[in-house]
């Protein structure tokens, strides 16, 4: 089985990080593909940078049905291209705020997110929405980091994040939390450990249940709205990513 | 004043379609641009064409602050990049479909959609629940017509369009209807005289709506999370396209 | 183009000040008859007064059909009779909390409502719900200024608005400020100055959506649950108000 | 115990066949008091009707403090003036529509309302949401009969109900009937014996609601939105009705 | 007419204490049976103790049945096997914290909950949910209180209970507060009196709403999902609690 | 890992059945140990069912802590006993409702669930609402088979399921399948096969969640409302399932 699993950012320090959190959360001989698109934002820190991350992104899912992948991570928390990803994949395409935010729903009656900068709440609130989680999610909470910070060993990130998992423990009446970043990754084990709560990792929680569901034989619906996209002409710099046939 | 409407597919047949639509329902003196993207779908019949019609549209957005628009209307009924173009614009960017929706509330207390193709009636529902309007709405009905039959004078849309808008108000208990797409905006009128209902046509809506808002003064918040995008590099053929301070 | 503005307390000073409002909110041409009924409460603080001020409100929507106006806006933030108006009028009846909180969805993600007595603060919550707007509200809050006291230019009233305004925008997490009380609309413009975010004056908001609407050729579903009332007999004092064939 | 019954319509006839429900609903001791306002209109079948109908049922709920009712039912399924009828009495206040479909909830796990014209049905549409019913709620069906009808013994009212309640047994996955007039409340008993299921009238369940808070000691709260009117001056005819200290 | 009111944990003091507060609440000549099961929890604080807990309360319910009870009263916050108490009853089943959502809902437009300890919030936050009470409850608060404590005449409870609904109708903006717990019966009078709003305490919600229900000649529906249990084998120590024929 | 799987009812052909279907999805080295309980209904088709199913399958479950079981499932799609499981059990546990439901998030944008007897259907309809998933259920559709014919050969229960999911596929706008029991999990394949969408068998599907929770060091939180039961006697037949220090 091989699982493709995409960072819509182009900084291939932060895919490195998500593909060993992969690597990690698989079975023996599931094999973990990590990507960042040729184009796209070095980081997506809201709306404009998500919408601009869906050409490279869905470029990677187009590779990766050329050579056959089993099945897709999207490793952003905003869960970009989602939708568009599912009409031109025949296998699963897991986002990881889905997966985490389903997963937390197994483990605890309520949850708290705890995520980068004030201005990519409302994404995470969308999605909860979207996927039915906002009646266990608690609060979400920014930590005012920048992305990109948390690849900068110097910053005070781990601690930061620390801190606000404490508070949402101890003011939100929530029983877990989950990692609102993929570049979160690697500081999710270490957290639990000093939290003693289930802290979820996105990445972890996406690559894991798209093995799950490769395993047991499910895919994404071609009947209906997941269908194919119908063929047709697209123009400009666009033109090599129109739909075929 | 000047509002610019962006067709985000680039068949500018369409365009120029909408923008009479949009001319007929502004006062004297409010300018309309009416344009369809350098790139992008030749329609938009789901969520892969969505996506890939932001990069267009977000450009004509751009565009349109540098020369100084007052207001954007998004001319595709799935209101895609509406919240990306948000972040760039001063003005208010308004959705044809969120337009559509929330003027229907002001006439009826509930109102079916007639839309194109069955693919693309998830995307109007998450569209409701994102704007409020689920409970207002009876139901999303789909004609399917492709969108660019819109376009050929030899296909029997208006026809079909009607007895659907029939059905609607026969079967669903709504008192007006919201029409799905933006090439229908020329049938408006006259679906409106047959029907005795109030048919609304999300082009005329929104460019009516951003008209009023202009003039009272108001633009979209940068306060928070429509903030300007975070200035930051982007790779490859995106470069272009990176925010910059 | 005829607006007639009905303020359905009978304070005279207020419907002045609301008259100026609407006239600097409608485009050139457009007429704007703002009145009082003759009938009803000095100022609207609660459910009992709401309810005793549908007999005059609605008898100005009467006399406003005989007259041929082409739409009316109820400038109390409760929106009281709003459904009734709509019932015996043929034009758009735009409610001022409708107009305010539909406008500000297309400006912000979420808004707060600063408003005056918090005994009315439920009156507003109320209305989230019907309009499909409570997710996009952050919080009412309430000043616990009287209505008239905002008549008051000994009054603080312009202080104690914008230091809450400023407590919503430091507290709530929202990128717009909606305006409770229609006898705030002279303040709309100065706070949006101080604030630096879009404050929302629903009168300015409702009659720019009343022209808005009119100019596109949409009124009142006559079909369904906002059809004229059935002719019948009224007794009592209500006599001459029964609805005729 | 004394509990006015309020039927806000001025058929008196109504008003017999209402407080002979009423009196056979509540325990030995118990008296009931069935009044019609003396201004209003003779039957309540939209909007306009409901707001014309506060002024004559308000009167009553005055009449009724200062003669000293110990709670008060509105029998008529709108539930109008409802909140304005709590602020100015001390006692319980009970809507018909609310007693049904809250006591239905202890009795099925989904209920159908089966109501008089379709015009109204988006009047039950909007209690559900207030009362929080919704997901109860199966359907609200209506059987076209003008609420006057309900009175007339030639008319087919009883086999046209229990049609649409057998329709609604049969088609709609309800275990229990809500009746969405007060003019059916003597259809109750035969429907239930005939249908085989708990059928709710609204008057019963109302006046029997209203005699057991009394008895537990509860009445409607005066602290926060429910308080007393603030005192102030009405103009004009409804000068008497003016909330005093 | 005779109430069975069951306690479901094994405290009779307890019992004791609920019994009084049911005699309290009905009228003359209907009969309280009081009683706690043969099995079960000596108090019920958590998922674990309830569903433990409903072997003795259904065995309660059962018997019941054989002797004749009008109605049931479920005296626990959390409405344990209330739903398939309803199965294997014929007349009304009343769960104290469904009768305490719904008074309230008559009495005010927003309450509180005041319960024992903070890991049984989210078991009434699931039942505002399923009782459609989420919106008019304000916040459910926890005293951390263990149930028994109530019972111990040494406790503070009165007093911590007390405060607790002090900060309730200080902070959350409600206008009446429900008791969370059967054993907190005995104390809601002298709260009520020191509060000066309505106080509900769920075991005379229940029975006098039981009371009410059997008067105007409803039971539990057995159409549909309350249908009776189909007969089957029940295997080892449940055996004797097979349903028959 | 060692994953526990209860099948609540105790007939042990379905509990092979589920063994095996178990077995088929999980990765080498995971074993499965499949039991019904020592005590309880054959088959569970009812709230009553579910509420006496409790105590033989927490038995089951306090015995996997004292053997060191890494997870559990609940192998009956109404989820019985699921929160009290969790606050006996330091892994996750997983209902095979929640598992089916939340996958089917990830694969369609609309699903159906076929199940047995129409007076299963609300308790499927709770639990989409307990889940988030309600918005994404297109309908529960009951095929009137008893459970236990499921395991009948000489039953014609495999084509009557097949030909309500082509139903459900023709009238729902579904994407997807879930299967309302854990007795069809032998139909699965063949049915997504004949069907060519994905149909979801909750067993399958519960396995692999729990299997990926473990994998990546996830169980149920001891945080808040799972925190594990408080010690305390219990009375009669149950004293031995007391909870314990």
């Amino acid at each position: 089985m091989r699982i493709k699993v995409i960072n819509p950012n182009t900084t291939w320090s932060m895919t490195e990080t998500i593909a060993q959190a992969a690597r990690a959360a698989v079975s023996p001989g599931v094999e973990i593909e990590a990507v960042s698109p040729a184009h796209g934002p070095v980081s997506i820190e809201g709306h404009y940078d998500e919408a601009m991350a869906c050409l490279g992104l869905l470029d990677e899912v187009r590779k990766g049905e050329a050579e056959g992948a089993d099945a897709y991570v999207i490793a952003c928390f905003g869960d970009p291209g989602l939708d568009a990803a599912r009409e031109i994949a025949r296998g699963p395409v897991i986002g990881i705020a889905e997966a985490a935010m389903r997963s937390a729903g197994y483990l605890a009656t309520g949850f708290s997110v705890v995520t980068t900068l004030q201005r990519t709440v409302v994404i995470a609130e969308h999605l909860l929405d979207k996927y039915g989680a906002r009646a266990q999610c608690r609060r979400v909470r920014a930590c005012e980091i920048a992305v990109l910070e948390l690849e900068n060993p110097a910053s005070d990130a781990y601690r930061t994040i620390l801190a606000e998992c404490r508070r949402a423990l101890a003011e939100d009446g929530c029983g877990a939390i989950v990692l609102g970043c993929a570049g979160m990754a690697d500081l999710c084990r270490r957290l639990s450990g000093e939290l003693g709560v289930p802290v979820i990792d996105g990445v972890a929680a996406a690559v894991a249940t798209a093995e799950a569901l490769v395993r047991i034989g499910l895919g994404t619906s071609k009947h209906g709205d997941y269908a194919s996209p119908l063929p047709k002409p697209y123009t400009g710099l666009l033109a090599p990513w129109a739909p075929g046939d």
